[in-house]
């Protein structure tokens, strides 16, 4: 549905890719990092995505005639233009798998290309990728919170433009299960969900006869929404009386859906009624400004209902809204690179690297650590916050960034996102519910190795050293 | 940048357009209304934005091949399949001046259409229009925080996903002045601002050498980030050797950027050794996390911050990241319609509607009310909250819709945003200060003329009767 162009991206990436041109660094290679420092909803981890929405975005990435033209009234010379006229991504991506449990200060995407092409996807890929995670990690908090409750994404109209399109997308791999978005539908292969609103009911002399002409239309999966004047002496009635009609009709309601209200009475009401009625088999779905807080609480009153239409607070991400995932320059031309901040936990971690994970006999996650990329033996690591060290006992590591594009063109052919939300699911089972408490969730362990602390160390007191020269 | 065909949409619109197809009811006119019942950030008031892009959106829309193969995946029927083939928007949109300043419940834009194609285009409305407008109320904010400094947006990074693009355009129409994003830029006519990250930076050997090479390049209006390894001892002190140096050439360094610490302190340190080294001309830019309370803040401590740059907080509208308007059925056929709810005020306000805003002798906003369309003496309005009678006394009375498309065509040239920011300037100035204080602002009064309040009353009543019957 998207095109990316060159010009999907922030100003001072053209202005600094120039002074790159102009200087004769544009061959150089760079190595940058992205990660996140706070995992988002107070959670300890993020599930991550949108890895392939970017991998294709850079494939096909070029500046249009249009960028171009526009480059060039901005003033823009005609050498770099030239430059930019033939731009293509032709660097490589080392990505952990997308859909991954992941934390707080570990890669999750080196980019290595030539300073220039690694610089100018910054935005491209900060706008995605910290968009889906949100996305995908609110999603799974939501599914936690329903268990085995079916939950379809609601959200398009309130979400934030265009945006929404790849929330829903998000929304599967953190574990929804359909979509209202058709056209996200159309395009990720997600089953699509959604039967009449309020203004359909409206448009009828009656109720009854609104209910009655749409099942007219839609004998089979029909769902009835039974709040527009009155759910219990109006709305749930003629439901049931269509229900019955159906049946002469060798055929079933699908669902009603209620759409304010007191859903843990209601729902339980509504449930009775329809059991007295014989018609056990009509689901209840709910919808209306829901969230992770507000399903828990309704799973715990054993509300009736089975299915959750979640929209605003689902495909927004509120509270947070954003993930602060940054991108960092680790490496330039063979010298590995850092960035100092005055509070010690914002200085960047330099060098080309590898994430690694620990996990425990059982294939649960324990801790990951950052080293650098050529190292082969673990024996320990430190502690990331506090420089503890931590001795490396079991042999269960696994290296998370694989080689996911070479010269700007994928590895591995596209991944569906049913594969996605599948691996997805099992990998969200491999973290101890202590890391997964909507309150106070235990801090993962992360960590650097010995040689990553130093190189590191070693850095810092370079600079701190041209700082005072 | 972007095409939004017909799937840009939630599916129960189109299983619904199915079943007004099939009952023969896709001739029927039908009104509706889209509001919002409570404005965004604790505000009495909204920036209305998104007008030109939904108008833009709905001239252009149609069902792709593309759609159309989905749709019949789906199993909807070959003649409605035929149908959305030949769809085109063709109806008329009334809507308030892009850029006013809009108020809960009062209707902003009321679409008239066949039932199908006003049902329709619900789900790209209330997304585009909802967002621009959230955003456009943001905006707003930050800028009477930031009075007469200059405001530029930074969020495409955290934007979420190609919602930034939007962002940008609404963020303009709040009072920014610049953006980064340079595909808004350059759609939207947009002056873009950006020169170096960290990264450019890092990507030297010290930098003295960087800042050099940078304005090798960009001589004219350069902008040094100062705060890579050190803002006092090693950034600030580089930025003035840079100045000094560029005078010798007989340019002028335009800014040094500020991207982290406390800034109210920091800007005055800066401030103080720059006009020490007689540079007063070189500007301070501050950026990182801002939103309007920091720059409330700064601003009162008199920090000598001349441009703001925006980003997360801007382009994402949190805390409320999204604005909850909705577009509600008020006539179909002939007839006026209403949606009831436990809530009074949640209840909808029949008919095709035009708002009126009483205004004094100084043309300063006093109130807004709604009346049929047809109503020509306006002499009483009651509050809709308290249904209190409020008499007009004065003459001063607008109307705020227009109509702005007909039969699927813009009646007017398309407003370019810069009109836009204009107007929008104007009209915040015409709303007393009182309704804009950042805590406890003032309830602006909106009520319904006294034919209509009957209406709605008797429209109760009468479904009130249905349901017991």
């Amino acid at each position: 549905m998207f095109n990316f162009t060159g010009t999907y991206t922030d100003f001072y990436q053209l202005t600094m890719a120039n002074a790159y041109y102009q200087n004769g660094m544009h061959e150089k290679i760079a190595y940058f990092d992205y990660f996140f420092r706070k995992a988002p909803f107070n959670n300890s981890y993020a599930v991550f995505a949108g890895l392939e929405t970017i991998l294709d975005a850079l494939e096909n990435l070029k500046f249009s005639a249009e960028d171009l033209t526009y480059l060039k009234e901005l003033g823009f010379a005609a050498d770099f233009i030239n430059y930019l006229a033939k731009f293509r991504f032709q660097g490589s991506v080392y990505a952990a798998k997308e859909g991954s449990v992941v934390f707080p200060y570990c890669s999750n995407i080196i980019v290595k290309g030539n300073i220039i092409e690694a610089q100018l996807i910054e935005t491209l890929l900060l706008n995605i990728v910290n968009f889906e995670t949100l996305i995908a990690t609110k999603a799974r908090k939501i599914k936690l919170a329903a268990g085995d409750k079916i939950l379809v994404d609601f959200g398009l109209r309130r979400a934030q433009a265009t945006g929404g399109y790849f929330a829903s997308r998000a929304a599967i791999i953190g574990g929804f299960s359909k979509t209202s978005n058709v056209v996200a539908g159309r395009d990720f292969a997600i089953p699509v969900s959604g039967t009449m609103a309020h203004s359909y009911v409206q448009s009828f002399d009656s109720e009854l006869e609104s209910f009655r002409s749409f099942i007219k239309t839609w004998p089979k999966n029909a769902v009835l929404l039974i709040d527009t004047y009155d759910t219990i002496n109006s709305g749930l009635k003629n439901a049931i009386i269509i229900a019955k009609e159906l049946e002469k009709q060798g055929e079933k309601l699908f669902a009603v859906r209620l759409d304010s209200g007191s859903f843990s009475d209601l729902s339980k009401y509504v449930r009775n009624e329809l059991d007295k009625a014989s018609l056990a088999y009509v689901k209840i779905i709910a919808s209306s400004d829901l969230d992770e807080n507000i399903i828990a609480k309704l799973v715990e009153d054993n509300a009736p209902i089975d299915i959750y239409g979640v929209g605003t607070k689902l495909v927004t991400g509120v509270p947070d809204a954003a993930l602060g995932g940054v991108y960092k320059l680790s490496s330039y031309a063979g010298h590995d690179k850092i960035k100092l901040s005055e509070e010690q936990m914002k200085t960047t971690i330099p060098g080309f690297k590898q994430v690694f994970r620990i996990v425990d006999e059982l294939g649960m996650y324990k801790s990951d650590f950052m080293a650098h990329q050529h190292e082969k033996e673990h024996k320990e690591l430190y502690d990331l916050k506090t420089n503890k060290k931590i001795f490396i006992t079991n042999e269960n590591i696994k290296p998370l960034l694989a080689l996911v594009m070479e010269n700007g063109r994928r590895i591995n052919s596209i991944k569906s996102l049913a594969e996605i939300a599948k691996y997805s699911e099992k990998a969200i089972n491999n973290l101890k519910s202590d890391y997964k408490k909507f309150t106070n969730p235990k801090a993962y362990t992360v960590g650097l190795s010995k040689k990553l602390l130093q190189t590191r160390e070693n850095l810092k007191s370079k600079i701190a050293r041209n700082v005072e020269s």
